[in-house]
């Protein structure tokens, strides 16, 4: 018995401090206002065993979008950048890139002409620098660049242009019972590499875009390896399908930033009983960018159109966030 | 302060009776010896976090296949008899079935006319019983199925041929900080349908092989529709490519009983540091079936040969399990 009591005393430790930080605000960088209550309210609602919008924990599903959701997506997805910085570290294997598109375009930082080989050339960067290694190597060439790589305007590392307010949403509703996913148009294995230490999203709760790969024993060891060939694109229609055939089960909340998002946000909200649909408006140009309808990247035209008849919630980063990214490491 | 030691008082209450029931055998249908000692020894190493095996949780990836390993597989799979079932049902919509191969076979219960279609004959057979239908509709004739169907010889329901020895490893496992997941060469919507309820794993931790699935507006309604074309095959070589697809991490053991789980099972135990993988053999042609290299359903023959040279441990499913399946309720 005394060691109960020890064990308890230890227990009562740990006890009271959790229960001080939960009174406290969850949302700090969310300023107050209908966006932030909008949050709450719907957190509080199927949380509350006695209220008629309950919902048991295995169904609080939350999906995030990743590019201009959880992290930022301007200039040009982050993916990209990586991908260009591949192509010239793997350039003196190929010195045939030099005269041919689009590596010519990548190897001197040529944005314009980059973009004027169309999808299929950025397709084509894509796959040579993704390809023809296992999925831990490509994942240890992600991390190896993340840890190295600056942001042209920010001069912060990749990993450090997330936003603050989508950290603390991402833990609080976890922290209510949800399990938080990321469904992003980009490369599932690309996340996969630095989900865990920075959104707190173990690899099996990431849903993305994939190619091929194939399974065979190479010198007699057993070896998952990327081949240069799509097999899923986790965009527009994509999302509600890949969601469908990771997670099983519709999700109850859904977060997004672009018309990408669209049918996520759609099939998401269109589900019995409550749901909640998010859309982050990249209206800061100060703090970090402001577009929408015109954006060659993270376009946000029809969802926005369409967000009020849906009762989709339009947070406005410059008034709603009071903090974008997180403070700068001293 | 009283307040917490009367929470205290309470969570005592909980503590002791679950430290008392974890005193005892967590695996009471295995029978002592040196199968059982093996995968409790293996669970031993890997959880203490004194040991030079610890494994942290976040890693702890359990993966069992289905059919033959979770449930029995004889005398076909219960995937098939579930779409000949439909067949007859939807028969009265397609009077041309009556004469036309498979389902002529189907309609009158000749299994050896359904053999003899072939794989071809069987995959339109599944197709046109699985498609055409939403996710969730599919998922309701599943169970609808289940609740009444019975199997030939045991006549008792098919969620009810499930191995009470694996039900045990399963809670065992999870007790020890594991996820648990399926891998099946089954559709994964089937087994969706009723793994939460059988075997307590929710509908994102089954893999299985898929059909394609298509996003679109029916009437203005969001919804998923699943289309008669192959999207993705988990056996054989398909079990590892779909394992690092859906969970993104080598698991730490691998759980099967035939040829088509080898490349998972290599994969798995090929990894670094403690791995375990474990072969259920069909030896009790009593109380289950014994089938091996020459069944048709199941054929665990290359596997059986590899096993002891891999360190796999073979279940002699006669010898090592006192119960086979949960008793029959009164």
């Amino acid at each position: 018995m005394l060691n109960l009591l020890r064990s308890l005393l230890v227990l009562a430790a740990v006890i009271v401090p959790v229960a001080a930080a939960q009174a406290a605000d969850p949302l700090p960088s969310w300023t107050d206002g209908p966006t932030k209550q909008a949050i709450e309210t719907f957190v509080q609602k199927v949380t509350d065993q006695q209220g008629a919008d309950y919902v048991p924990p295995a169904e609080r599903i939350a999906v995030f979008d990743n590019d201009g959701n959880l992290w930022a997506e301007q200039p040009v997805y982050f993916q990209l950048l990586f991908a260009i910085d591949r192509v010239k570290a793997l350039a003196p294997e190929h010195p045939e890139w030099k005269d041919k598109q689009p590596f010519k375009a990548a190897l001197e930082g040529d944005m314009e002409a980059l973009a004027a080989s169309g999808k299929k050339g950025l397709l084509e960067l894509l796959m040579v620098s993704h390809v023809g290694n296992t999925p831990e190597e490509f994942q240890e060439s992600v991390t190896d660049w993340l840890a190295t790589a600056k942001h042209p305007r920010f001069k912060r590392q990749y990993t450090d242009l997330v936003y603050q307010p989508m950290l603390e949403l991402l833990a609080y509703l976890r922290e209510n019972g949800f399990t938080t996913y990321i469904v992003s148009g980009g490369g599932i294995e690309f996340v996969r590499a630095w989900s865990q230490p920075v959104y707190g999203i173990p690899p099996s709760q990431v849903v993305g875009s994939s190619i091929k790969t194939e399974y065979k024993l190479v010198d007699g060891k057993p070896t998952l390896m990327r081949l240069p060939e799509l097999n899923f694109i986790d965009d527009k229609e994509g999302k509600p399908v890949g969601i469908n055939q990771h997670i099983g089960q519709r999700p109850l909340a859904a977060f997004g930033n672009s018309d990408g998002d669209l049918q996520m946000l759609e099939w998401t909200t269109a589900g019995d009983g409550p749901r909640f649909g998010l859309i982050v408006h990249h209206t800061d140009a100060d703090r970090e960018y402001a577009y929408d309808r015109d954006s060659h990247v993270g376009r946000l035209d029809k969802a926005l159109d369409m967000a009020a008849d849906k009762g989709w919630v339009v947070v406005d980063m410059k008034n709603d966030w009071n903090q974008v990214f997180p403070p700068e490491k001293q």
